[in-house]
């Protein structure tokens, strides 16, 4: 039966460090997952982690450390001898030790670039060249390739020394002699062909390749619309650099979701790479308060038009009533369509030329939900309002729905149209549009709301 | 140079369909991935499905059907002769036939399974048993599977057999006689490997395997977590059923991420396969429409505590200036506080124990926020308000902004906690956390905003 990774396991570690008990410990980590371990790592204190990293070694560390949060990066290498640091730096994939080196201070990047072999600090450098949310950032130059010419034999002896040091055998690509992307093998053509075959005639074409200064997001589209496995990426000259493998898209994809989802709810700067609970309080603080200030000094504003209205509000003290029910209702619908449309625009479904196509669409749904969210809300005030005997200051309950319920078919036919466009909009001058959605919505469709609602009342009753 | 899927090849495709060109249309398409090809049949009118169809031959068609939305299925499988439907079915594999069949009507799905070979027939019926959901719904059968006590030679026999029926063969796995899951091989060892070595010596233990009843959100967590490439699912007896691909996982991300992304702005049930543009009107209007009505109903009966409080608007109107200020910054708090609880819980860092940790945070965070937010809004008041010369009714400058800052931080604080706390019990009482979240939040916090700053507001006015 396969073993399997359970939470015991994991508790064991856990008190093996928290009685400082060392050959419990090295038994334990045995069989826990190394990103099992970088969670328990990231849990502990100061005192437990010095004891963590003097018994766990520098090999079973080297895979633990791209599995922690950047902030913990530097602090835990520091733990460790020189020549400690060196063979964990050495053990990592090349695509890890870059991105690792870019989290650590500028003082301890070259401290530790020294501590390399001459060829891995060669292309750990060349790959800190690109941004970390490209697709060069994200690849690995560890891709199984073979030149055409060679044999099955030659081809095989090539890969198997190469077997440790290349991320995925899945697929082979093959080069000419300037290094230049051609086709790509499978390993089970090679292994399953006779050995004087030469493997141009195993060549199939790639049909996708990404260029390195792309952004990491495009490659996540490319996977997921394509099924991949593997993307080689590619220079200008589409000589092939690299590969990115499915796990690096599973992060992608990971991180773009969950960056959408908190600017959609005001939240602002980078994720935090720490779990929830570890991130500290005022990283928390400082990731949420600047959206909210801004959104209740515009709220304060939009109170002013308040003001304009203030003799509309005294004679006909039930239009206050609805007013919150009417701005919140904008606020809503304007974010479902916002949702919509910038959920399509992250899964590549909507291309520049589509706006008009998006207006199209949102008016009319704007429309169809204005009047029969109107019609119920007409309904509700006519047969249930006069239980609550509201004062009503000479107007009819009748009118009074009439009023309400346009006013309210208006500001959803506008708010919908408004949540549409803003992202939108936002694109079109390059603003990421997840950021514009939640916050500026609500604002713009609470002023709107209340002006719309206080015309039209006003209009309808004859105030 | 490798050949790139361009725009050109699609719009290509696109335009030998509008002239209805066969020949054109025929080298159009070779250029083209079976991805984009469904794309642009889902785009196209039915005339131009016809030709589609009629021109493009049952074998490339069968790459396409998996790509397309649920609601074409049946009816462009419709436009096939039964014994081209028999070749398509056929030659799909086996986890997108199952989804195929269950997304037809039940009298389609007896005659398409009539019309498979009786082994195809019996694998479908035993994957249709699985909710699509589950680990066991999203696996494909077509594991690469050698017995213990094999050779090199007879495992690579076996595998070549296979070789165009088993859809990955990165993981070669080990079974027993009885089937029973016992370790894994890498392809690369049996091919760098002498012919007479038992496969028994090459075998690594295999750490993860996941129940086929398990939610498909687990095995998307396992593989994030600990960056796999095929995930074994077992009965059970830990007997191999099958293995989910990580292009599975890739559809599951997506979907769980889009689930969230519109339970959490109040759009309702399932998510549409087609694309946000080629989705109805009707069905946009389906799912936009319930919640918005019930928040409207919600936001009205909340409207009548103000009625509550009328005396008090009545004496000092300067106060219905801030209440929707108020009663916003409080939905937006408690927005941000959902929204991280939320995405906490969907990549699986907060388990059942970790109610006290969040509560803590979140009170803190929501007394550090409320504080600070209280105090900006102070400051605004006393210095710029007098500005606007409001109508003061016997209250001064300072006190009113004292009392709306008080009012404002405990608003604030208590729609943190709210906001991180509904989602909580929302999974305590097995409800869908996401769902609960920007709606419930909305109201909640809409009417306890209204009764803290006013009974705030009255104590510290002493009205």
């Amino acid at each position: 039966m396969p073993e399997e990774i359970t939470t015991m396991d994991i508790e064991a570690v856990a008190f093996a460090i928290n009685s400082h008990d060392k050959q419990a410990f090295l038994t334990a980590v045995e069989d826990v997952h190394h990103a099992d371990l970088a969670s328990i790592y990231e849990d502990i204190n100061g005192d437990e982690r010095t004891f963590f990293t003097a018994h766990i070694g520098p090999n079973k560390f080297s895979q633990i450390l791209p599995e922690l949060p950047d902030t913990l990066i530097e602090s835990s290498l520091e733990r460790f001898e020189p020549n400690q640091q060196k063979n964990i730096l050495s053990a990592l994939l090349d695509d890890d030790r870059a991105d690792i080196l870019q989290d650590v201070s500028s003082e301890a990047r070259h401290r530790y670039l020294a501590l390399l072999h001459p060829e891995d600090m060669e292309t750990t450098c060349s790959l800190m060249r690109y941004e970390e949310d490209t697709a060069g950032g994200r690849m690995t130059t560890q891709a199984a390739k073979v030149t055409l010419g060679m044999t099955v034999k030659q081809a095989l002896d090539v890969l198997r020394k190469d077997k440790n040091s290349t991320e995925s055998l899945a697929r082979i690509y093959l080069v000419d002699e300037e290094g230049r992307l051609k086709g790509k093998i499978r390993l089970r053509e090679l292994a399953f062909s006779a050995w004087d075959v030469l493997v141009d005639e195993l060549m199939e074409e790639v049909e996708l390749s990404i260029l390195a200064t792309t952004d990491q997001e495009e490659a996540a589209q490319m996977f997921t619309k394509y099924d991949m496995t593997l993307l080689p990426v590619v220079d200008e000259y589409s000589r092939l650099l690299g590969v990115i493998t499915h796990d690096d898209i599973l992060e992608i994809l990971e991180e773009e979701s969950t960056e959408d989802i908190e600017k959609m709810s005001g939240i602002a700067g980078e994720q935090s790479e720490e779990s929830y609970l570890n991130t500290r309080i005022i990283t928390h603080f400082k990731r949420r308060f600047p959206w909210l200030l801004v959104l209740a000094l515009l709220a304060i504003s939009s109170c002013y038009v308040m003001l304009r209205f203030e003799h509309v509000l005294n004679s006909v003290y039930l239009l206050a009533l609805y007013l919150p029910m009417v701005v919140a209702a904008g606020g809503n619908t304007g974010g479902q369509a916002a949702t919509m449309v910038i959920r399509a625009m992250s899964l590549g479904e909507l291309e520049a030329g589509s706006t008009v196509k998006v207006i199209i669409k949102e008016l009319s749904l704007g429309l169809l939900l204005g009047v029969f969210l109107g019609g119920c809300i007409a309904l509700v005030t006519f047969f249930i309002l006069p239980v609550f005997d509201p004062p009503l200051a000479g107007i009819t309950i009748s009118a009074f729905a009439l009023a309400a319920s346009v006013a309210l078919a208006a500001q959803i036919t506008t708010s919908t149209l408004t949540g549409a466009l803003l992202p939108l909009g936002a694109r079109a001058i390059n603003l990421d549009p997840a950021v514009v959605a939640a916050p500026a919505i609500t604002t713009l469709v609470d002023i709107s709301g209340m002006i719309i609602y206080f015309t039209a009342t006003k209009a309808i009753l004859s105030l």
